[in-house]
């Protein structure tokens, strides 16, 4: 299926190499900032916090095993800086700010979704309770709005503007998802996808903006550069979230880690599925018959439904349109070479991924 | 309790008459702004915060037998901006902010807790779930640090350093909070009074001075008057903390709708208890012993033994201390003298509540 993804999103081979490098150069250059950032929480939560993050054990013990998240965030904001033309030292506070929104996020989300599993270990609810990690996630999100509001400079007041306006879209994004499992699979309360598109640019989207808008607002970029960049990462966040609902269903359950058709077990309503309902014919009718009936078993029946009704290859058209219209931001924007490469080539490697 | 402790605690009744109307006053000055700022949540978490707020019944509909919080935040905010000789408006965005992180809070340890009553209705996760409760704590952050960020001025960063400090601080408070429940009540690792004020300037006193130096602060005072209000604040949050202990275990439940030795029943590690279990003496011993014991049935005998251990008039001595030190700030700092009164017939109000 990767290979077949890849293929329609004619994704360009041969920058993907660097990223890997390129993550590593934007972890060492934030990687100081926010362990102190983490060292100056309070003991607890800051344990919490450095789980969390992938840093540590629950008992507190380096964890060498534990996967950390890729760090796309704060390399899109060091990107950020260095495409308007700044030392990427710049934009560290806002790569701070948005590694701690994003880790806030991820932990509040696990308690309101039941998820117990993140990155093949117990996400910190289950770890540690309910109210514990209620109270860790409000830590992450004051610290990373007071860590950039500490930051000197004559860009601080915008840069805090950006990020609360962001929070606000994440907790709205994260609120529409949530709603969205309750509301029929058909009829006038159904979700249309582009209600979906609309959650999942706040969810994912506004915060990849954010992150690339910081770095450049911080390295000091005039206003359109910073649009450009914040516009470039939504579309970015809305072509990912549409790559991973196709992995959600027809990914290898050998490399997601995830259970085959594992999005239709649980009944998501995901961008495929919706994109499926809203068309016309006889496997849109039979995918939304059989959804009702919310049968298990019927997983299989349904992913073939959704590929026959076109969801698929609506979804594959949803990433391409939206990698597209990253990529005409980028370029159209006043950026400098090398940067707005790699934000190129992060792009492809984040659309390009298996898992 | 009320008139022994009011005795001991050498309240002037005089300027009390005044405190309701004041409330009145900055609640009208501030709830247009508060109400947009809610109006503009999500319909969804911008129910539950109304909820919250007691503002409206849990089906959305508008709720006149709902019991709304005093606003002593507000009020405090307001006040702080007069006693720096400026408009009580110019407060507003403030009032507004210290008002929302108060919700918030509430809201957030609420869940922590465990708590199913506040002002006589269900909380809001045992109302609307503990998941959406945690998105609507998360929306009220995001909302009241996103509104002082977004007010024009020249004071605005400062502002939003304060109150992102003041975040962190309630965080470490409520951890404190939290990490107590499960310290033994003897021995190397017990709660000692001291540790138990440092969690209650954090929990209560932190916010209610923000909310006095952000008044200031948004009107234009100098840094030692905001200094000196801000101080004032965490006495007076402190003292406020002692008096709700006091009614915790003696407060008269016809008058606090809380079981008589409420905080001894559930075992609350509070200060007139801290305070008994560091004294010398057998009163002492015997409390440790029978707190150990973990027999609900023990709670008269337990308070009688707080009492005779000293830990009720330690209690009534340390909220007299904080109820001068608070004074004493106020009189100290260059205030402008209506308001200045006013605070101290705020503070004289709090103390002097029997519920």
């Amino acid at each position: 299926m990767t290979t077949s993804l890849t293929a329609t999103l004619d994704v360009p081979q041969a920058p993907l190499r660097d990223v890997p490098a390129l993550l590593g150069r934007c972890r060492a250059l934030v990687r100081p900032r926010l362990a102190a950032a983490i060292g100056g929480l309070h003991p607890w939560t800051g344990e919490m916090s450095a789980y969390a993050l992938g840093w540590r054990d629950v008992d507190g013990t380096p964890d060498p095993d534990a996967s950390e998240g890729k760090g796309v965030r704060q390399t899109l904001a060091v990107l950020g800086a260095e495409a308007a033309g700044a030392d990427g030292r710049a934009a560290v506070p806002g790569a701070v700010a948005v590694e701690l929104v994003h880790a806030f996020s991820l932990l509040h989300d696990d308690i309101m979704d039941g998820d117990v599993l993140r990155r093949q270990r117990e996400t910190v609810w289950k770890a540690y309770g309910t109210g514990p990690a209620v109270l860790a996630g409000d830590a992450l999100f004051a610290l990373a709005v007071q860590s950039l509001a500490e930051t000197p400079g004559p860009h601080t007041g915008e840069a805090v503007r950006r990020l609360c306006a962001t929070l606000t879209e994440l907790v709205e994004g994260q609120a529409e998802d949530l709603l969205f499992e309750s509301r029929p699979w058909t009829g006038p309360d159904a979700v249309l996808p582009e209600q979906y598109r609309a959650m999942a640019e706040r969810k994912t989207g506004a915060l990849l903006g954010c992150a690339a808008a910081l770095g450049a607002l911080l390295g000091g970029a005039p206003a359109e550069t910073v649009a450009a960049l914040d516009l470039a990462g939504r579309h970015m966040g809305v072509a990912f979230q549409a790559v991973d609902d196709l992995l959600g269903i027809w990914g290898d359950p050998a490399v997601t880690g995830k259970p085959v058709h594992g999005d239709l077990r649980r009944r998501k309503k995901t961008y495929p599925v919706l994109a499926a309902l809203s068309a016309e014919g006889p496997a849109s009718r039979e995918l939304a018959a059989l959804l009702e009936a919310a049968d298990e078993d019927a997983a299989p029946r349904a992913a073939a439904l959704v590929e026959e009704a076109g969801g698929r290859a609506a979804t594959v058209a949803e990433a391409h349109h939206h990698l597209d219209a990253a990529r005409t931001c980028l370029r159209e924007a006043p950026l400098t070479e090398p940067a707005a490469l790699s934000i190129e080539s992060l792009l492809d490697f984040l659309l390009h991924r298996a898992s």
